[in-house]
């Protein structure tokens, strides 16, 4: 086998369920990818991470190659020996963080430039160096460098930003190694332009990529438009590659993009939320610090078998993050991620019984009903 | 059975093995108490603190009545239910806090009045009071309000002092409420001057206690000066119940307590250790902030079967605690945590075959050896 091997096993309306295989393990999709930035997913073990049901984590170039060194890490065995995960990883290129620094970098044809948020040292990343580094990294999946366009650009802007990227996609392919179970994602940039991003799923298929992002989205367009923008580009993607849509999203943003034909997701937005006292249940966003939790026996989400849940009240998650007690944000962030691979779960059961408009219409309607009344008495 | 029940089945010198039957369980003695403040063990679930091998968790009166409250606690089912901590809980008397408060309390014959660092609320603990919120918090060893000696005193104010504390045992053993499987431990004051330890001792057992604890120890006098004073006041403690050296300490106290004839032990040092990126181990304590870590692939104690040692390297804890991840502060203090429990277990393996003394003489050669050799060219 050369490159990932990806399966499709049941099609519902452009929904697709999956499996993508790598030299570390399989990835059933749709499948979420919990974020671990700097080697690790924030306030989790890694066998904590493998619990929830996760099956592959994404790690961020942009910080590894900072602290502690894309070498450094190949010497010391790779990201997964390094951070003690042995299932499949994805590192992202580096862009987008470089692309968030703003003032402290510098774009030419070449590559960019930029200062370290660490120590301001001066670094470099082109597409032949970002593929080195990923693969210093052992990354099961490498992605491509890419400029991700901003949102608010005008056309002309948009596609001059498209341009760069298919030129970086070339030459990030042609500079990345082959081997069995490794592969290389494409990124679809363009930003809300329905013709650029026709065009940019186009050129990156006629270089061939194991994989194809898409990019650019969730960075201002808001909901509506990111799901129109989706809608068009996925239906310039190949169906027999898998189809990742890179920093996104809430639950709903989720559920609206398996049903237009997307199978890999990663965000932050569990952990970061889990890390700032909010929960997301089956009845939508829960604030623990609200003091309406603090007599509450019950759990969190009655329907959620995760530790948090399981052996905790509400009165208790309240009373750790009133003390900003560490614990508060392992168990926050533990029920996040177990939240999020129940909710993929779900969807992929929906998938495989081809009634996935149903799973939809009962998730959102679930989400509309709210969190469970509150007991007498205890509605601060 | 009537309070607690103490069993003592081996003694070596003066070193003791025992077993301490409470309400929630057994404690092996002699025991170390992990702290558990404000209802957690800083950084650790309570799953993660009972695989350490600690049997009984230490719970802060003082944190506790301020937040969440002593009757919230008791409304949830009390603390072991609210912290999901099933076995023994030892909660001070928040003494000890309230002293060190200074500026913000106020010392009567009744008791002690204080404001909360919270929310500067004015509270009051007495001696009854103080039965009443540990009895709420379903303590299994209540201990006994006191006022604690400051070190440098002279002997006239370490006399009233003590026998101001002495006069709160009595008032502390009458409101309690005697359970089977509850206890209340006496606190042995009187500073550094041993008749008035002696004195203290008589007195404490006069009134009778399920255990005697060593207070104002620790407090700045130096640990020749702290042995000196431990080694008179255990011998005028009864042998036939549990003695308890609170607020003690770094594992070579606890080695020459238990030497002494101590059988119980708390103390931040473990988990505060932990969340200051120091680790504990055999060969004695290392920083692993130092660079010399960045790129050893070996474990942190090649001795040690926690999971900080177990999986990962001491590349990747210097990395966590480099780049300020949780993850580090979880991993460090779960090692320390069992670190003093694989002490507290040789101690008792080495006090049941009869060779504590070899065990003293071999656990100091181990820590005055140091650590293991650094690598070539690791030595940053």
């Amino acid at each position: 086998m050369t490159g990932l091997t990806f399966t499709l096993s049941h099609v519902d309306g452009r929904a697709r369920r999956g499996r993508l295989d790598t030299a570390h393990g399989a990835i059933e999709t749709p499948a979420f990818m919990p974020v671990g930035t700097a080697a690790t997913v924030k306030a989790m073990t890694p066998d904590a991470v493998r619990a929830t049901g996760a099956q592959c984590i994404l790690g961020n170039t942009y910080h590894l190659m900072l602290r502690p060194g894309a070498e450094r890490i190949r010497r010391l065995g790779g990201l997964h020996e390094f951070m003690n995960w042995p299932g499949p990883i994805l590192t992202d290129s580096g862009g987008f963080q470089v692309w968030s620094l703003k003032d402290l970098r510098k774009l030419t044809e070449d590559g960019v430039t930029f200062k370290s948020h660490i120590d301001g040292a001066r670094h470099e990343l082109t597409p032949e160096s970002c593929m080195d580094i990923q693969n210093a990294l052992d990354a099961d999946i490498t992605m491509v460098l890419d400029e991700c366009t901003p949102f608010g650009v005008d056309g002309d802007t948009a596609r001059a930003s498209m341009e760069l990227s298919m030129r970086w996609a070339r030459r990030s392919r042609k500079a990345f190694e082959d081997r069995p179970g490794y592969g290389l994602f494409g990124i679809v940039q363009g930003g809300v332009y329905p013709e650029l991003r026709r065009e940019s799923a186009e050129r990156l298929q006629a270089v061939g990529f194991d994989g194809y992002a898409v990019g650019g989205l969730a960075v201002g367009e808001g909901p509506e438009l990111m799901l129109a923008t989706l809608d068009t580009t996925t239906t310039h993607l190949p169906d027999d590659r898998p189809r990742y849509l890179m920093g996104v999203g809430k639950p709903e943003d989720l559920v609206n993009a398996v049903e237009l034909g997307i199978d890999m997701f990663d965000c932050v937005l569990p952990t970061r939320s889990g890390r700032t006292d909010q929960a997301f249940t089956r009845r939508g966003q829960l604030n623990m610090r609200n003091a309406r939790h603090k007599d509450d026996p019950r759990p969190l989400d009655p329907d959620c078998a995760c530790p948090a849940c399981a052996d905790y009240s509400r009165a208790y998650l309240h009373h750790l993050v009133q003390a900003r007690e560490i614990l508060g944000l392992m168990l926050l962030t533990w029920h996040n991620l177990h939240y999020y691979q129940e909710l993929m779960a779900g969807m992929r059961q929906a998938i495989e019984a081809g009634s996935f408009a149903d799973f939809k219409r009962d998730f959102l309607a679930q989400q509309a009903a709210g969190d469970i009344e509150p007991l007498n008495g205890t509605d601060a």
